[in-house]
């Protein structure tokens, strides 16, 4: 085990949650996962995750273990008001620093903390005390600051709150920075990740096998509800050479996966959708039954979204659809309000109410209760009217999925069909 | 820490996970979180988890390492037929015991794993190759096998397959039989979680400090946005006797808590809203600008929403405000969309419209532009009317928030209106 030992000319990261409600199986770390992949996208190697509870000594022990083997510890979590908050304290007692008031951070807590109660006063106290030495990351969105510190040579601690939201600011304000100044990483690891929908990850590994064996760039697929990412991995001195390395193999990919392939980073249906729209200068109104405003809710997450957006009529009751889409009574009778009658119908009237250039229309079973032999658990159909085009389409998503599942997969399937029926008629 | 290092009398338990995926953030750890849910139900404590990657040494550095800190550790990854699947060999090594065939699991992986390529050949004797003296955890549904060794006294470990369906199976047939056989587990560990809103978790803490350093059951309080959580764990004989330890301390939280408490377990906003409303007959209908669906979406998530859920209306575009929901035009001039005249203005609107006997309106701005020095990015209005009873509130939620989370936070705070003007009307 000597290589583990040998760290001082190595750039070795480690990760430590702190928390017990990890431990309990209260929630899921999603942070490690995060950071896992922040770090991967710097080309930082990362070698071990630890969690433990908020427990002094095994804080320390944890934190003086990693020195011991990594030159860089990332700890969340611990960092908060309360008497079990206790991560600055364990790592100035791991290294014998006595933790001391930041003016600085006591003012600006003042102002986030209001009140001169005991407990305003003792929150403010203890979260502004952290070991002499150390250096802020400032929290902008809650009340726990981080610190960056470097107790003892070659072995740095980065410490965020363990709230997710609060943590990722702070990484993207501060921590990422940290790093790519200190240039650990020689040369850069560049992953591009493409999105991929309609198709499974199987089919989509088939289609694209001549290049998954590939050793640089990697591609490495993977599955989440309702799509499918491809990450393609370079190794390369810098940004170029690594562009150099994956633009190829992300146009063959494309190239394979035609209309499969939606976009790439930060994209989602519902931001290529609103681009796709604004181009053209054309608008958007929904007509939602069984996600109940999801796809309306994933629209307006999409920062500038009003420049195509409208609105949408929640019908989630059926005399709803009469009354505010038009639906006739005599439809809803004949076919029921799951069927391509009825959305075609509530299609038609969201795009009269709201003249929308387009509209998506949405009713089906999302259960666990409601479900038939005709019209099973995960039946949904859709509609989709443009200026002079429209279509219809029904998903049978499976009837042991969620209530969630279906929904999600449906608020999905409702932008995906707008998104190629965009594309077909640019 | 000396604590750490007498292991003799206790029964501690740690989770190491195998698997560079991980370590990539190419997946969430779910099996850390079911096993440590299981152990928890067992009374077991557990005081850390290791994530490492397919390295052989990292593996036998982490099992050493546990070894000297804890009773028992379960592993779970690279149990599989490929090269960098090397959990049995890192054990065997750890311990300078030799792997040896085992007859019978290879007679069994024979019958599984079809055929006589190399591969396969080579895949059943990888997969049966366990050390000496281990005994094996049966897998039914997959092919991987875990085993249960005592390579040195006072440690045993326990191997499961990372496929979580494999892992669940097979820890429900032999591995928590032999936990109970071994009777480790004196009692059981019993967490409730109960759930706050509009109270920080300072305040929170204040309110029931008299009780925050009991010892059994152990109170944790833990913030996510827009709600505090507590969780009190009791450690007991049996459920009846930790239900014995929590009812009372529950009682209390709540008595010093009062409205900021809205629900325990899977209780969410939504839920508790729509059981109030269901319980009174009462309907519910929506205006949503700045949450564009969100609180719909919250609302309809909820199985049976259907019974109080009529719909709502999206109007995220002005003109959608005046024609679907009878704002006057002059109050959009004078006042502005983001005003308490208009969302009430809006509330009147659908109460109309849908014949709804509740009704919330939210107008805001989510950001990251559009804010004003008057009306800030966070600037929030709310409206509930009730049959006869309406409120308006505004919160500046903060200029540094996301759009994201000043929409997250907008859902729970309309939902929260309401579910104070329904306490307060019943």
């Amino acid at each position: 085990m000597e290589d583990l030992k040998n760290k001082i000319n190595s750039t070795s990261v480690e990760i430590l949650c702190i928390g017990s409600e990890l431990l309990l199986g209260n929630i899921l770390n999603s942070n490690a996962k995060w950071i896992a992949e922040e770090l991967a996208s710097l080309g930082l190697p990362h070698y071990q995750q630890t969690v433990v509870g908020d427990n002094i000594n095994r804080i320390k022990y944890a934190i003086l273990q990693a020195s011991k083997r990594s030159r860089i510890l990332i700890i969340t979590g611990g960092l908060g008001p309360t008497y079990d908050d206790l991560t600055h304290e364990a790592i100035g007692a791991t290294f014998n620093t006595p933790l001391k008031e930041n003016k600085e951070l006591s003012k600006s807590l003042k102002q986030k903390i209001k009140g001169n109660s005991n407990s305003a006063i003792s929150s403010i106290r203890k979260q502004s005390s952290i070991p002499i030495g150390a250096k802020v990351i400032t929290n902008n969105t809650g009340t726990a600051p981080g610190i960056i510190w470097t107790p003892i040579v070659n072995f740095t601690i980065l410490t965020f709150p363990g709230v997710p939201s609060e943590l990722k600011d702070m990484w993207h304000q501060d921590g990422m920075n940290w790093f790519k100044k200190k240039s650990f990483n020689k040369g850069i690891i560049k992953s591009k990740i493409l999105h991929f929908t309609g198709i499974s990850e199987t089919s989509l590994s088939e289609r694209i096998k001549h290049l998954m064996h590939k050793e640089n760039p990697t591609i490495a697929p993977y599955a989440s509800l309702g799509e499918v990412k491809l990450r393609v991995t370079a190794k390369a001195e810098n940004n170029h050479t690594a562009n150099k390395l994956i633009d190829p193999i992300e146009k063959e990919i494309i190239s394979f996966t035609k209309d499969n392939y939606f976009g790439h980073g930060n994209d989602s249906l519902a931001s290529v959708v609103i681009n796709l729209l604004r181009k053209r200068g054309e608008t958007l109104a929904l007509a939602e039954s069984c996600t109940g405003g999801g796809i309306g809710n994933a629209i307006s997450q999409i920062s500038g979204c009003s420049d195509v957006f409208l609105g949408g009529i929640i019908s989630y009751n059926n005399f709803i659809k009469e009354r505010l889409l038009g639906v006739p009574k005599n439809l809803l009778l004949e076919y029921g309000a799951v069927s391509n009658e009825v959305v075609q119908s509530m299609s038609h009237g969201a795009k009269k109410r709201f003249n929308a250039d387009w509209v998506i229309a949405v009713s089906g079973i999302a259960g666990p209760t409601g479900g038939s032999i005709e019209k099973p658990i995960g039946l949904v159909h859709f509609s989709v009217t443009g200026p002079d085009i429209e279509v219809c389409s029904k998903e049978l998503f499976g009837k042991h999925k969620s209530r969630n599942a279906i929904q999600k997969l449906s608020v999905l399937k409702g932008l995906d069909l707008l998104r190629l029926l965009l594309l077909k008629t640019s």
